[in-house]
């Protein structure tokens, strides 16, 4: 976002600030950090997320969203531990592994480290061979379930935008994927074996992120992952253009959405018979969880 | 689309002709014009839109698609007259009504051609700042009422492709507007004083009303009108986008949403309370139509 000569209108100063558009709305650069830490916190209670009694896992990948998010939860209060896995994607984790560490010794945030190799004797290359996917789909695979694994009772937490939430909208509306349509939610509840999981920036913007982390400083990982899916960047590029040219256009798109989803799908809810994997115990429609199949698999 | 050599899929020679990536088919130049014809009926029998029996209207703006129907509704043996409205637009509204003519002429089509000036003592500009409303909405009454008087017992057909379907039902859907998004359909039933109305090319791209055009040598307006709606063009723009990303999306995302509007929409039908206008009989939602109204402030 530009930054101009606005009268703020939460201090009334003529300062430097930014124009929310969306909002219609003048901020300037000392009051924004706060507004945003607002704009989270009301998110958080709106959707009956979690209390500052339950403990939360963020996933902190590095990116603007995560760390926006892993600070303004950190401000407000939250009981908050970060994970951060290092998928080995060369000469992208490890830099990222680096800016994240810092960040959490700076704003003294327990962090939890996690490698791929830690649960995988080789690359998301070979694994996404073996799985017969592609990497973007098998890493996100494995990052789910090393969430799942390491959060115990923990509240996972992710930094999903209004981007990512319309983008995904978007996308399963255009294909028709009733299965995950009539599941899209910025909560979704525990189950055994699951952590609840909630997606506190599910109103936010990705501009919103990226001047909150430039503001107060926070340095994060702006490179695009390599692998990264070309079908989402289509979506998430039509998303950026509605946002530009209708703001406010997505989060009432995606408000929208939610209140008429259970008119949609009435019958449909995450109904799907879970069972839990024989091997490790996640939950899982098959007798053996992916993630496992993958290990057996790679041991043949 | 480009010409490329080809095998064609229907005469099996190797030839200059297209790929339809949303079909999987690669078909000449020679056999597409019959192709096309074969879709265009098709789409007809599949929505019940009418039958040879049935007395047409169509509205022949000039642009390929329209153009491009009106031939092929000939070809195809339909019983089909052409209404073309002159909205007095300078330097636009006169050369295409010469094209419409010389198409007409040329293809043996009966035509009627309808000037704002007969419904109205002013142009557009002056009615939109009247009506205190966009040119391009003004328009689109002006031309619907217009069409409906024209047509008596006639089946109004218009040249939407489904790039204009989808690029509607994407708008609606971004700013829920339940109303509109309850009634969309390729065909709409009679009602008294109101026509029927069919969409024939509801299932074509704007890619093969170019190239059937091209291909048979019809001469069409390819000038955006100046007055079009800038909302609007973001939504092409995506539908363009979404039809090269995903060739066939726009047809799976148009059938799909058919298919399931009676589940979103189960109550809502197009029940709106209409009686007829006491000054034209025209059917309105008021006692006096908003064509008749505007004639009313014309005159004040």
């Amino acid at each position: 976002m530009e930054i101009r000569k606005i009268r703020c209108k939460i201090c009334n100063f003529l300062k430097e600030g930014l124009i929310l558009e969306h909002y219609n709305l003048k901020v300037c650069l000392n009051c924004f950090p706060d507004f945003f830490r607002k704009r989270v916190d009301e998110t958080i209670k709106k959707f009956k997320m979690f209390t500052k009694l339950d403990k939360i896992l963020i996933a902190l990948s590095g990116g603007k969203d995560s760390m926006s998010l892993a600070k303004s939860l950190k401000d407000l209060g939250y009981s908050v531990k970060a994970l951060h896995i290092n998928m080995e994607i060369k000469d992208l984790s490890n830099e990222t592994s680096l800016i994240v560490k810092n960040f959490c010794e700076k704003e003294n945030l327990e962090l939890k480290i996690v490698n791929l190799n830690d649960y995988f004797t080789t690359n998301l290359e070979e694994l996404s061979k073996i799985a017969k996917k592609p990497i973007c789909s098998v890493c996100g695979s494995i990052r789910r379930y090393i969430m799942n694994r390491e959060a115990f009772s923990r509240v996972i937490v992710t930094g999903h935008t209004i981007n990512d939430e319309v983008s995904f909208l978007l996308k399963n509306l255009i294909f028709w994927n009733d299965d995950l349509l009539c599941r899209i939610n910025p909560i979704l509840a525990e189950r055994e074996g699951l952590s609840r999981k909630a997606k506190p920036l599910c109103l936010i913007s990705e501009e919103e992120t990226r001047s909150f982390c430039e503001i107060l400083g926070i340095k994060y990982v702006d490179t695009p992952c390599p692998y990264k899916s070309k079908v989402y960047d289509v979506f998430k590029g039509i998303t950026l253009k509605l946002n530009e040219r209708f703001p406010g256009s997505l989060i009432g798109f995606y408000k929208g959405y939610l209140k008429r989803i259970r008119n949609f799908y009435p019958e449909k809810q995450d109904n799907s018979v879970l069972q839990k994997c024989k091997n490790c115990g996640y939950l899982t429609t098959a007798q053996v969880c992916s993630i496992c199949r993958l290990k057996e698999k790679l041991l043949e």
